[in-house]
């Protein structure tokens, strides 16, 4: 049987397999919070022709079940169906950009001056077969050859042993081994191949966000990348933010469920790229995480419990290279996973990873970093000394604590601009049509917008009466950006919002200036900054200073990064020189709690106000604002 | 409720627990080849009072199951009970000597000039706990307190870091890392303990035989044996020798079942001594497992295939220190286990540990050590050099092959003398009482015997007419032992169990021979003969002589050593250097293949007479026959 969509793609279905499922394989992801267990009613799809066992309709509407919208998870076709995805339950990931960089990877990775240099090795080794004048175990046998090669003291895992006698015997005694370079130290043998059947050698790098997956599957020999994949973190069934996951694995007891959703999600990508490009776990030799700490540690299935309480301690920030069996990834399970370091209980491997990404390690320039999400993760240095913290921005601008704040994904008001005469304001929908929310920049956008034209006054409150846009809502005032009759659903800014998107960017410019005052820097010694994160691809920056969100610094000073942590993990599974830089990095890193900072609290208060409490520090904004 | 014995012991019963479960928890071990599945009919029991429910009677005749005999494993008591072990279904494993030697193995591994020196160490550590201003994570807190105490680039496994937190904070940051000694590299990290609440060091030494495990439990700090237990392989249901398993891991596909099996055996013995002693899973640190080339193999599930196909490869002999973990022992998983290294395919750790244990690697005077089992392993040499070899002697001196045969048991007929005028024979049973079978040193007299009076001839023959007591059975002649009329069931031996035994003996002999001639000696250099095994125990050296299976040398110079595989798995357990002396053993023994040496076949067929074709090698046996 065959599923097909409106846009035209054709998938073959297996027996019983819901369409949620084989669209998740095609590489088509749905939105489903619920992870396919039909209770978040998101992953909806209209069913142009076909039938379908229907299990649940879950939470559709009447009218959503008379026009034949179904739930993909919920549903098994009898026949050939032909569906049209709505536009809602499409999950866009927000790495559009970094996957149309990615062609320029290997010359990125090239720019470094390193060679390509995975954590494994491979050796051809043609051993002389046993004879019973020549009679030493299997084990012996290997050992001594490779002893003629200068490799001596290997470790020898059980694992590797147990699959040794047959591969031997199978490829005739002549393999390649694949083997970790002991740092010094002796080494370990990773697993044996028959280089007939097993040729090729490709790594995987992922990237573990808070929201999202994102797997690289990339080519070890070239350094190419074969192919990408990306999901929704199913761990956003438990909640958005790291505090929830970590109080869901602690108190309840969900450690477990927590890690296996997000190795789960690894997996699927991880196989359905595996499928496509024909390639066997055997020729998958190792594989590079990187995640916030948090993500790290669930991802190891290590309890995150005291990264919450103070002092705010993390199990281990360098993590020994495990087995991806260990990992219970579905690659080779003797392959070395490499954990991109973390730095501090809030500042983690991505951030190390971003960094690196950056090069702002390596040059002498000062240069600002960073990752504008809920963490608000930053890092200011040079070459020669870095600095770090997390400003705990919240969620806002990822959508969340905003009434129709959402994702910057199909449907979301990414820009605004309000007329200054007529209060109308001019949207911009990311994908076109119809909008169904606001995401991060259009939320900059559209405070800037109001505060420039007296929509709200400095400190974030609406000015009554200034336009009927501005009306009573069930939460207090709110202004409407777009009004939506048909479906009875505006989009809409309340004051709450505002206040809450205020205490984000005043956290995040408070973080920075904290930061720089430690080191006796102001704002103007910024010669870059390295704006990273999905969010970071749709920002204007210009609107972001008027917020007060962004130092009030030459534009062309800022540089969108993309998705900073998978380019990271890419670099360091492909380079010795490079995951021994991400060390050097998540080592020098000077890591500031600024909970506990009594001038970040004051820098805090200082700064919610539009754009902050002192006009000297946005020069242009102030002259703007004259 | 209670289960009662009549032998006075009294045991609680667990819910719907069933007597054979019971009794073996509480150390008491019946004949049960298929391991209380209800189908061998062996774990007879006679209810003398109180009631049980019967689920199956499987083999029992009709008149046992009216004298109130019922299978222990089939049956689970309703109110107290007070059961009779019937005599031929208790288990007694043949290591009465070993255990009564228990307490002076201290002094033994004294006498070995070492000190006690276990694979881990333990040193106490007490750590600063975090604060804001010291916020480092656990595994770089932890390390930094190693660097200062000199133990610098230790690994750490992810089990050792999953329950570290925990543990760190449990003991407030003051605990116990026991660790593994890395020989000339790094360490490792196995597990950190809080002194409080586990502050006793134990390890556990195990024989894996083919028939019978045996389990030393050891006090770390002192060397003392705390406790011993021992049951019957339970791969015994798979088959008596290891051929025979061989086959059914390989072609059966049954090799888990195998590795299960006899994991469970251990794991029953050392939970049960654990229990008996409040010993927790974290105060066992290390393991010590000896056991032939197979059974070492299929402990560590292993596939033993290649083993039995020319050229008798096995997968490895030195086995790194894996986990118990990954043992699936039900010790602490992240403690190392030791396998006493094998030497080549037919002669295994058990043969190393033997040699260890009688220490003829460190004297100058010619020895030869023989375990007289299945596969018979001799070994010869001294300080300078060592030869191996197996002789594949066949199970027939442990009862299979030989129609009256058994194990040396309650109930076998240990020695015989046979009156040279009446031909009468006078036995000697094991426990007294009524005779159920011949054992190995029951076969050895009772052919000597034949032999001597002439109730057989040199070709093991019998000579018909002797005495009535030869007469026709269903297998041809047989010479009538004892008579059982009661019982119907007489105990005799027939011509083709006196072939089968006269070949196990050249098997053994021709063996010692070619070994010896290998390295240009004969028999009269052997200054010392080590007989290891529980067989060994109850032998006739000058009977053994008769027979032509052992040498023709002075009596003095035969010792008998009992079970030198747990002995020498107690040595390596509790020291370094004598581990190192058993890798040592292992190297440096060089083994000879008998099956592909053409004088090796020769002198087997020399040897198939009573005692040898060549007199001259038997000078006091060719002295009395005269």
């Amino acid at each position: 049987m065959e599923l097909r969509l409106t846009s035209d793609e054709v998938i073959k279905l297996k027996e019983r397999e819901d369409i949620y499922s084989a669209l998740k394989r095609a590489g088509i992801y749905l939105v489903a919070s619920c992870g396919g267990k039909g209770t978040c009613g998101k992953c909806k799809v209209k069913i142009v022709e076909g039938e379908c066992d229907v299990i649940s309709y879950g939470k559709l509407t009447q009218k959503e079940r008379e026009s034949n919208i179904i739930l993909a998870c919920q549903s098994i076709p009898k026949s050939d169906v032909l569906v049209e995805i709505l536009k809602e339950s499409r999950l866009v990931v927000g790495d559009k950009i970094a996957i149309a960089r990615t062609k320029d990877l290997v010359e990125y990775l090239k720019s470094y001056g390193v060679d390509i240099n995975p954590a494994v090795k491979r050796i051809y080794i043609e051993l002389p077969p046993p004879t019973i004048s020549d009679n030493i175990s299997d084990l012996e046998r290997l050992k001594r050859t490779l002893n003629e090669k200068g490799l001596r003291n290997m470790r020898f895992s059980h694992g590797f042993v147990s699959t040794m006698a047959e591969i031997l015997r199978s490829s005739n005694w002549n393999v390649e081994l694949t083997y970790l370079n002991g740092e010094g130290v002796s080494g370990e043998a990773i697993f044996l191949t028959d280089p007939e059947s097993c040729n090729r050698r490709h790594g995987i790098a992922v990237d573990i966000g808070t929201t999202t997956v994102v797997v690289y599957l990339a080519n070890l020999s070239t350094g190419e990348i074969v192919d990408i994949g990306s999901t929704y973190n199913s761990q956003m069934r438990y909640g958005d933010d790291v505090i929830t996951r970590i109080v869901y694995a602690t108190e309840g007891g969900g450690l477990n469920e927590l890690r296996d959703a997000v190795v789960t999600d690894i997996n699927t990508i991880v196989n359905s790229l595996m499928e496509r490009h024909s390639i066997e776990a055997c020729e998958i030799d190792t594989a590079t995480i990187a995640g916030n700490t948090t993500m790290s540690h669930i991802f190891w299935g290590l309890n995150p419990g005291s990264i919450r309480e103070e002092p705010y301690i993390p199990t281990l920030n360098h993590f020994p290279q495990w087995k991806g069996g260990t990992a219970k990834l579905s690659i080779n399970p003797q392959s070395p996973v490499y954990t991109v370091p973390c730095v501090a209980s809030y500042v983690g491997g991505d951030i190390a990873a971003g960094v690196l990404a950056s090069k702002m390690h390596r040059n002498p320039e000062i240069a600002l970093f960073m990752d504008i999400g809920t963490n608000g993760e930053i890092a200011i240095g040079n070459n020669e000394w870095l600095m770090t913290a997390a400003c705990s921005m919240g969620p806002c601008f990822e959508g969340s604590g905003v009434r129709c704040g959402m994702r910057a994904t199909s449907g979301a008001v990414e820009s605004v601009k309000i007329d200054p005469e007529t209060y109308e304001p001019a949207i911009n929908v990311i994908g076109g049509g119809h909008p169904m929310g606001i995401c991060g920049s259009g939320m900059i956008d559209s405070i800037s917008e109001m505060f420039l034209t007296g929509v709200i006054d400095q400190k974030g409150k609406f000015v009554k009466g200034k336009t009927d846009r501005i009306r009573q809502g069930e939460e207090g005032l709110e202004f409407v950006l777009y009004r939506d009759e048909a479906h009875n659903k505006d989009i809409v800014l309340t004051e709450v919002d505002v206040e809450n998107i205020i205490r984000a960017k005043a956290a995040l410019y408070a973080g920075i200036k904290t930061l720089l005052s430690e080191v006796g820097f102001t704002m103007d010694a910024i010669e870059k900054v390295y704006i990273a994160g999905g969010f970071g691809n749709y920002i204007n920056v210009e609107r972001a200073i008027i917020l007060g969100m962004l130092p009030d610094i030459p534009k062309e000073r800022f540089v969108f990064m993309g998705n900073t942590s998978i380019t990271g993990a890419y670099l360091c599974l492909l380079s010795e020189e490079l995951r021994r830089e991400a060390e050097d990095i998540a080592s020098k890193m000077t890591y500031i709690e600024l909970s506990v900072y009594r001038s970040f609290m004051d820098e805090y208060m200082s700064a919610l106000f539009l754009p902050h409490t002192d006009m000297s520090q946005f020069p242009t904004v102030a002259s703007r604002l004259k």
